[in-house]
């Protein structure tokens, strides 16, 4: 299980197709992982999720341990069965959501002490606890427990932070060794730090572990320096190993990660920027919000088939969103999912054909991109 | 246009199956319609309440003059249009939201003066304003501009304002008079006064119509009232035009209305309680949000093959009601409108086969209704 198999090779750049097995199928690779935060992809039902063409979704280990409960989800079979999606899932660790959510944490060598952000209540997180609530979840993927250092933050921080992820991962490891049914992975960490990125890469790898995972890149620090330590850590991941990005999903984070050589990656972005009214579009973003589409009776993306683009106009979808209605949420969230799934996969397209480039440019010259090219 | 054929008389009561002929297809009598009160029934899109067998939607008339606008939907194509749904669609005349929702109101002989119950801004609502209006929806059916009286009322208040209803269906008449395209109903009113009831009943029906309404009915009135008042108000109209009961939505009410020969009916409640986490089943109303299903991974209704008890859980619905997740609303959206609709059929069936009242007497005990046997 887990087996991943390199398809192709682009020739003008780290770029590469493949496949990776698991439990509940295969995933073609580069993919990108809708985010499923609280056992949905918010607005959607496993059945729409699986008609965009999402091979993998994601769940969020803290949401989930806090509401319904791992002993619930344990209950109904895994999270597979309590949400009724039998394709792969990954689930990340909770570590990003402990830094991100839970004010008065408190991180000590044996785990973090957090409140929680519903209802002030206490727990205690720790890699064997992380992995505990993983199993119960029954993740095709588990993530390791780390810390998602803030940016900016001082060398020594990231420094102490990244060995600290190390040790937690040997502990996640030693927890969950049997990788038969579950992965692990690790996430290699080191902020904005070369030296420190390259310590992290290799430790990390160094414990063999089914899959590797980039974090805390895409975390506020600007476009350059991201792609700048993207390009300095991948390199240092085993080539005949899934590597994964975490928390990436603009289309052209997507492409630069892809460039590379990453295979996975997730995004809350589609889905939140929906719900807030803004549509990924060929041309660019759109935000349908605005007044100026009040009349407009085109679809929101005049080249894509999704069945919002087919059914509905932007005068409709800007009309259901400025009076607050689901469904204007919910058509941007499809669409939005099925112009990145598509992406991926004319992406894939044109890593087989050897023409990624080619695709990239072209795609960046219709979108706006300016920069890259 | 607007014919409406009588298929099968119950030979115990006064229920009736029939067809409405329409612009855009036929409806099959009695019939309950979902209410899209701004171009989309809550939670779904067009696609989606087709597929549920939905033969025609409401739309409300008050909030599309707010939002949108006339002008936009009318620039579309109209309401039809607008929304992609290519089935019937009638249209209120804005006098409900008129009388429920602004504050500041002032009623003279000539219409309205309303306050926007969202920017305060000053608008007019009359007879020829509500033809207008909806005649931009461009809706199968449109309703006449009535006053909904409040319950209690004294007679006197009663008395006037039914006779101005009266004097407005005449003014609706005069300037929506071609109804090849769209019909229009007139609305009974005489709030909970029978001689008042008898009266309007008679005046409204003597002006010549396709169809006619009782309003001002399941307005808080007592359930025994009501059913007492509908009784005494339904013979007084023509057999052979379609009669629509406004604003009823309980499975008993429906029953009800359909014994009383009433051939429509509309209600935002299954929709409204939905959304608030209750479940119409065929063993009575559940509350889903409540905790005791917190571990309950039965489907919401065992008898019911919609699409959500067919592929989810009580836990997992429970669960999204739970965290406020888009999702729980549209999962119990879609059962209950599923569940109306199917009981429809059934009834409609119930009285090809004339059993209705054996139908009725066999969802009651199951529903644990334990009135009217």
């Amino acid at each position: 299980m887990f087996e991943f198999e390199i398809k192709k090779k682009s020739s003008e750049t780290r770029a590469r197709t493949g496949v990776l097995q698991t439990p509940h199928g295969e995933i073609k690779t580069p993919v990108f992982m809708p985010v499923g935060t609280r056992a949905t992809v918010k607005t959607l039902s496993s059945e729409d999720v699986k008609k965009l063409g999402a091979q993998i979704i994601l769940g969020n280990t803290y949401h989930l341990y806090l509401r319904p409960g791992q002993e619930i989800i344990k209950l109904a079979g895994g999270l597979h069965k309590f949400m009724n999606w039998d394709k792969p899932i990954l689930t990340d660790s909770g570590g990003f959501q402990v830094f991100s959510l839970s004010k008065n944490r408190k991180i000590t060598e044996e785990g973090v002490e957090i409140r929680s952000h519903i209802d002030g209540s206490k727990h205690f997180l720790s890699p064997e606890k992380a992995m505990e609530i993983q199993e119960d979840l029954g993740s095709d993927i588990m993530m390791a427990f780390d810390e998602c250092a803030p940016y900016p933050a001082d060398y020594d921080y990231i420094k102490n932070s990244m060995e600290r992820t190390l040790r937690w991962l040997e502990r996640c490891k030693e927890y969950h060794s049997d990788m038969s049914r579950q992965a692990l992975f690790g996430i290699v960490q080191g902020g904005m730090y070369p030296d420190l990125r390259e310590i992290s890469a290799k430790e990390t790898t160094n414990i063999d572990l089914p899959g590797y995972a980039i974090g805390g890149l895409s975390v506020g620090e600007p476009r350059e320096l991201m792609i700048k330590l993207l390009n300095h850590t991948t390199p240092f991941l085993p080539e005949n190993k899934p590597r994964y990005l975490m928390g990436v999903g603009t289309p052209d984070y997507l492409f630069e990660m892809v460039e590379a050589g990453i295979d996975m990656a997730d995004c809350v972005l589609p889905t939140r920027i929906a719900r807030n009214g803004t549509a990924i579009t060929s041309k660019g973003n759109l935000v349908i919000r605005n007044a100026k589409f009040a009349k407009d009776f085109s679809p929101i993306d005049e080249e894509c088939d999704c069945p919002v683009c087919q059914n509905y106009t932007r005068a409709y979808v800007r009309h259901l969103i400025n009076v607050d209605e689901i469904l204007g949420a919910r058509l941007l969230t499809i669409h939005n999912l099925y112009f990145l799934i598509n992406m991926m996969e004319k992406i894939r397209l044109s890593i087989e054909e050897d023409r990624f480039l080619e695709y990239k440019n072209e795609f960046y010259d219709k979108f706006g991109y300016t920069y890259h090219k």
